[in-house]
């Protein structure tokens, strides 16, 4: 029986994968009085009094959102909120298991950026933060600054950074392998969509000077007229010579290649063409840009993927859990660069120098050591910028 | 130390009162591949086919948002959505244990009709049910038709309907009991919000013909220029001699009195006007229109209020968590006038006729007995009525 098959007798069985408990007991008249009428008015009346108190008499915050529109899940494309809604519950879980973060599916009935924008709004009074997920480029940008700007709570949207920051831990440790200098990489992203723009952004700021990002069309450059507001921005730290052209020629000569988009896309003419020992990074789900296996043969010294049944997994479990942990627990009003760029340093540090080869240059999902670093990384880091509350 | 300190501690001990868990194992590759990609793209693609499959591969079907804006909070007013947490917290505990539903709080930063209303129908794709909570009448009256009208999954306010329900068991046991006939009764309501109004639609409803609506003006006659479109309606089937005057002269020859009102105010002398042996529920909380020790003095037969601490609680928890578990089992598109009805006498059998005394006509909150027969009462009605689904 084969994963789907059995992923789906899972779902049925369990009829879903979440499930909301009590954390205290009501069953005498007194419990019942104290977790509800008339003794639950009194915490009602101290936070009315002091908002703040909020997080000391509710599970606010410890409680965030997963919410979607449904217009951009897995690989699935626009399936709408209610298909939708076995990922949310997914990201749930892992939020729980890995986090201890108690987290909850909205899936939501409209894709208007003003509409997604208001609800998460009117949702957050109640919120600990805000996980965006499966939400379609380049709306998703927006939706995330808006809110960013515009709340006090924590918002992230995990299918924009959260493979940035894996893939920035990847790309640490296997520069430290192999003792090449990170600022005089050439790398080359193929996507430029949710996942793209923040790689891009977030490699920029790791120290990285020579970027091209390709997209569907070709190399992102001045002479593009197609160019949306998220491909702008990133003409304007990439591609400094303004080259045009398609990702064969993008990737002559690169270092690293960095794949958030199709399956089989790079050949292994390609891979040749690249300085030698490249870092091939190919994350399309569940077919990667280029199977590892060419890519070895290809000349490619470092490989990752999105897959489990391959070494070096960039898989986003190993950030967000940590991310939101660290946030919630410094009283973080947001979750800024700073914050992500110090989950991937605390990624990458969970492996100790000694320990990294080719195929172990990131922690494996289950690593319970990586939770508890990016949470401190990324506590330091908010209480550092000065944007935690009180 | 009092109830309210105590209460206070609860919530600051346990920091909230409920979690989110997760219903499968995440430990190792294998199982994250079912619980989240790539797996979980099957029974995605399979809701995609087919929408009635989210029932089937997801939590959906017992997943009930409290939702509330903070406005009308227990005795407390409008306090605002932070202020209101707590309760809506202890609501979504209730659910679950009670009713096993799993439930959890919304707090709309919003008190604006149609945006509520709005905001609803957006979080519907991944919700079982609907709980409206703490809602200001007369808005939460138009809230909840206008939900159970343009959505297909249950929508109920139990500030309107949980009360009304469980008055009318009382009421049908007290007739049981006292060998009187519901038909000819005399019942005075006292207050005509979201309570009272559906007190007394739902008594209408149960067979009374004779029945006066009195609010802080008086009794709710055609001679009043104040009354909002709840209040018009309960005219239609209250009244029918058209009387105008206060709650003192309403009283005088009732057979039964109602509050949903404020505290003390029904005097003895008033009990001592109504006819002999007369029924008094004065729920106001916390504390009641009349005190039972004075309304016994002055000749009252059978008395329930909202307290723990008195026989005949008229607690809502005997109502809506039966309510949901038997709409969500019934596979319901709503909650009727019908299955509410179903749920009233299912409470008031609860009790064998042998059991009942002048002190015993409801059951206990805790009486296991009773969540059981009210989801039995309510999935047959609502299979009954044809509105379930497929």
């Amino acid at each position: 029986m084969d994963i789907y098959q059995k992923s789906l007798e899972m779902h049925e069985k369990n009829k879903g994968k979440l499930a909301v408990i009590s954390k205290v007991k009501v069953t005498t008249s007194d419990e019942l009085s104290m977790a509800y009428s008339p003794g639950v008015a009194e915490p009602c009346r101290a936070i009315e009094k002091n908002p703040e108190a909020i997080y000391r008499y509710t599970n606010k915050g410890n409680f965030v959102a997963v919410i979607t529109d449904g217009s951009a899940v897995l690989g699935l494309g626009n399936i709408g909120p209610e298909a939708a809604l076995p990922v949310m519950e997914g990201k749930a879980i892992l939020f729980k298991n890995f986090g201890d973060v108690d987290a909850f599916p909205i899936c939501l009935d409209t894709q208007d950026t003003e509409e997604i924008i208001r609800t998460c709004k009117l949702l957050a009074p109640g919120l600990g933060g805000i996980n965006l997920e499966d939400i379609s480029a380049p709306r998703c940008v927006e939706i995330e600054r808006r809110l960013i700007e515009e709340l006090d709570i924590p918002v992230f949207h995990d299918d924009q950074h959260g493979t940035a920051i894996i893939t920035i831990a990847a790309l640490i440790n296997a520069c430290k392998l192999t003792k090449r200098d990170s600022k005089s990489l050439k790398v080359v992203i193929s996507g430029a969509g949710a996942a793209g723009s923040s790689i891009a952004k977030m490699i920029m700021q790791y120290g990285v000077a020579d970027i091209l990002c390709v997209d569907r069309i070709g190399i992102i450059s001045s002479k593009r007229t197609d160019l949306d507001f998220v491909k702008k921005e990133i003409l304007s730290f990439t591609n400094k010579e303004d080259i045009e052209g398609d990702l064969a020629l993008a990737l002559e000569d690169a270092d690293v290649f960095v794949g958030v988009s199709a399956a089989g896309i790079v050949t292994k003419e390609m891979v040749a063409s690249m300085k030698d020992n490249p870092f091939i990074f190919a994350m399309a789900n569940p077919t990667p840009e280029i199977m590892p296996e060419l890519a070895i043969e290809a000349g490619a010294r470092i490989i990752g993927t999105g897959r489990s049944d391959y070494p070096n997994q960039i898989n986003n479990v190993l950030a967000f859990p940590g991310i939101f942990r660290g946030a919630l627990d410094a009283g973080a009003k947001k979750i800024n660069d700073e914050m992500k760029l110090a989950a991937a340093y605390a990624i990458a540090e969970v492996l100790d120098e000694t320990e990294l080869t080719n195929t172990y240059i990131v922690p494996s999902p289950f690593d319970t050591r990586v939770v508890e670093a990016v949470a401190k990384a990324v506590m330091k880091a908010a209480k550092d910028s000065g944007i935690t509350r009180g």
